[in-house]
């Protein structure tokens, strides 16, 4: 018996559109999951994630072990409590930002012994380590603990590492013990489609409440990202959520709603508005540029949020240049929007069989 | 005609209950003016400062002069508009902070030479110049150009000193156009009693829409700062509204009130919560103490907040660890709550005669 429970509405072309059941509520998929890696979307409130359309949200397991530490969140009443989120939550294993922020790494057949970015103190991390900080943090669906292989890699680490995550990835199952949570199995293999069949493969025989692509975004060029994507979609079961981790761009959502995924997560449409960087339906715009100085439309003509409604570029322009934290607010809030919406009207173009439609428009608006 | 009308409803020894009609909108007095330096009051959107009860807020000259530039604003509506706030306004004349941000400035008859503590370039500002400006923000009330001496400083100096502000104070109600916004005159004179008299019976003679005290808060001990108000308050009309610049402290509110003042602005309630110091009915505590790692209660038991009815003392510890700019929001969403709330509770007292009892009562709370 699952945590969760996973409709598959209807398909255009392989583009899903699902709802998705968890013990928090219900997600229209596809969908895109804002992150908010220390118990916070970054500049934002709760209330103002709903405002944006927010149905879950992500947390990092590795920041919150790091710091304020798991198990003070359980006795806080879980992450949910603590941050004062009412809707779904996932969170990662904590293995992507084990190999992404950690200086020194010794990697096992038990797990992973690493520094912390923070304060260099030495931690292990192993598959059922992983599950425990998880299971108290009491996310509706966990991740399994998993080797991300860095890129370019050979053949001959990533067949040794993806054996080594399918391995991590059947004492993850055996290891969970909430029966609240959904827990995830993460395909690896790298850019090599025959490492991923096999990582593929071997997560279903384990047997997962929903598969995951891991170790994308990290460096390849889109084009290969996409191929792979369309390759990995037809290797994992039907009727189970997928969720591309980490992935991306707008054009990287839409590619990946195109071969068939239902769940995205991504720091881009945050991190990028604390930069300055926004997004439009004509494309990104760096809100510090001269020629916003005395621009009184807002961001984007074609939007509805609470920011363009209300804001000048102007002024938009002038809180970014002052160093101020109204900008960092005013740009995710924006950038979230964008996202969440652009969501939305593919769920929408999928309800009206229309999604090769909209994908043309979108490239098409952005030329 | 005056822009504003000030109607004094009551008093309750030398407490004053006021209503103050404005342009954009009536005030109860006395207030407490949030400062939103760079047209934003930081952190804060305006919806949120309507949550938290600000009925006017504070912009710098100096800074909106400095960038984007007061001509901009003007071309984009005005302050108001830009910053969209559609509440009254209320612009210092930048003197003070031509004194305390500058490196190099030359005071002449004329006006101030100074670099600005941005990018080094020169400016000059006079009388005229500091009216003209605020003309061009648009504020319900702007302020007459004064210079702020240092504290201490000789008599001789705060002497000559103080009569050029009066001289200065008569060319900025020569200058002024507009019809729709207040002036106010600024009584210096430093520590010294006779000079404020002197400062005062100047301006009474050249006849403002309000009077401010300036220099205060300026290193001064609490007790020096409280006598020389309460000796000043005696020197200005009762007719119009009265307003101690820059202060301060709970204390200096309830002091300054008790005093027969109606108006205070100080940047203390924002600038300290994003240090991590946070006001409550019981004294100030640093959210980032030890003691509130678990701490799963409010910031204030008796405060009615959204921050104290949704986060607990250890989230907004952990946030604040963490650097996250949810920390600064919801510290200064606080903070401007319990100062603003600190001002309808002694407005509510002195219609209720029980100014007294309300002081020795905030007092003995903080005990």
């Amino acid at each position: 018996m699952s945590a969760i429970d996973f409709k598959l509405l209807k398909q255009d072309g392989k583009a899903r559109l699902g709802s998705l059941t968890t013990p928090h509520g219900i997600i229209d998929t596809p969908i895109f999951m804002p992150v908010g890696t220390q118990a916070t979307v970054k500049a934002m409130t709760p209330e103002e994630l709903k405002q944006v359309d927010a149905r879950i949200i992500l947390a990092n397991t590795y920041h919150l072990y790091i710091r304020p530490g798991h198990e003070l969140i359980a006795r806080m009443g879980g992450l949910h409590k603590f941050m004062g989120w009412d809707r779904p939550l996932l969170t990662d294993s904590g293995g992507f930002q084990v190999f992404s922020l950690s200086e020194l790494r010794k990697i096992t057949e038990d797990g992973v012994r690493f520094q912390s970015h923070l304060d260099g103190s030495y931690h292990t991390i192993s598959p059922e380590g992983a599950i425990a900080i998880q299971e108290a943090l009491g996310a509706d669906i966990i991740m399994c603990f998993d080797e991300c292989p860095p890129y370019p890699a050979e053949y001959q680490y990533v067949s040794t590492s993806m054996e080594l995550t399918s391995r991590w990835a059947k004492r993850c199952k055996e290891a969970k013990k909430r029966q609240d949570q959904a827990l995830f199995g993460i395909v690896q293999g790298g850019m090599y489609p025959e490492l991923r069949a096999q990582s593929a493969a071997d997560l279903r025989e384990i047997g997962f409440d929903g598969y995951a692509l891991g170790g994308l975004s990290v460096g390849e060029a889109p084009n290969l990202r996409y191929e792979l994507m369309e390759c990995c979609s037809g290797l994992l079961p039907t009727e189970q959520p997928r969720y591309v981790m980490g992935i991306g761009t707008p054009e990287d959502l839409v590619e990946g709603v195109y071969s068939g995924y239902d769940m995205f997560d991504c720091v881009m449409p945050t991190r990028n508005a604390r930069n300055g960087m926004l997004f439009t339906s004509s494309g990104r715009i760096n809100i510090k540029g001269a020629a916003y100085t005395e621009d009184s439309g807002p961001i984007d003509p074609e939007c509805s949020c609470y920011v363009c409604r209300n804001y000048s570029r102007a002024y938009l322009r002038h809180l970014f240049r002052s160093g101020e934290i109204l900008a960092a607010r005013l740009n995710t809030w924006h950038n979230l929007h964008y996202y969440l919406a652009l969501m939305t009207d593919m769920r929408a173009a999928i309800a009206a069989d229309r999604f090769e439609d909209f994908r043309r428009e979108f490239y098409a608006k952005r030329q």
